[in-house]
């Protein structure tokens, strides 16, 4: 169910993005209840001018590693789970893959859960 | 109104990425009241690494043929309308054009209707 | 906080993607309240075959310098303060770039306050 979108600049996270994505998976799975197996994303690569960030709005240091990810998701999970949900994709990455926890950037966009086809053209979760 | 994004990975649908994006469009003309001439699609292809998808989950056969459709519209479409769209969709992409009704894979976000402006600065569609 | 997404096709708006970009930045601060600095957006170019859109819906009449502007916000505006957004990008674009308005497409996403992580995997808008 849901969709992540994944986006960075080229030439910062050679050959990451799998793994980057891979702990973007686990983490949904292990704070916001997502499925097991229920993977699908898009990862993009900018050049410099296609991915534009501001280096310090809040107080955050951004460098050109900045990741953005952006996960369409059915909606109902709490407040407390995606602060969970943030917090471990930022530790992971941080940990696993030596990223700046600055550089993570999510959002989430709720959906009905009749929004969603997985194939067969059927509305698998719709009551 | 609706902003459709079509991905699917490169060198599988060769030069089908239109026809694809057709029938999408014609099918939410007669099952989700989209209106004539409201087309609107951005179509990417990706490396393999730039799309990942699970090959099994919901115990549908995904191959890496996989079509994953995002399409912005307004909210007010009941339920049964979107099983018809996502039906449509897959029966006309497995009949005309041949693929597989297990790697179309559906996903719609529902926005107000005064989250639109078609040109000219104007939100047309608000009251 | 807003996720800015423009596309538009190669080989139309030479080096004018950040130009672009800056002005709907601009544009948000002053008619819908976003902060200075919180400027993250996402411009990508494509193939002609890869940004479909149609000419004359609407009685509009776009040309292949079609832009498609996607923008992913804290719900809460106005009617009236989004009207003024699409005014104010479509009116600077048209005469700070020379762009037509009649290219201008623009979509609003909205999301509660608690669907975004500025960096360090902390939900900074949630209470």
């Amino acid at each position: 169910m849901p969709l992540v979108r994944i986006d960075f600049r080229k030439g910062i996270h050679n050959d990451l993005g799998n793994k980057i994505g891979a702990i973007v998976y686990r983490s949904m799975i292990e704070t916001i209840n997502v499925p097991e197996n229920d993977n699908f994303q898009i990862i993009s690569e900018h050049e410099a001018n296609g991915l534009i960030y501001d280096p310090n709005y809040l107080g955050i240091h951004r460098s050109n590693g900045i990741i953005i990810i952006q996960v369409t998701l059915n909606e109902g999970r709490t407040t407390d789970m995606k602060k969970a949900f943030y917090k471990m994709v930022s530790e992971r990455l941080h940990q696993e893959l030596g990223l700046s926890k600055e550089d993570i950037f999510i959002n989430l966009v709720e959906v009905k859960k009749e929004n969603w086809s997985f194939g067969h053209g059927v509305a698998q979760y719709a009551q």
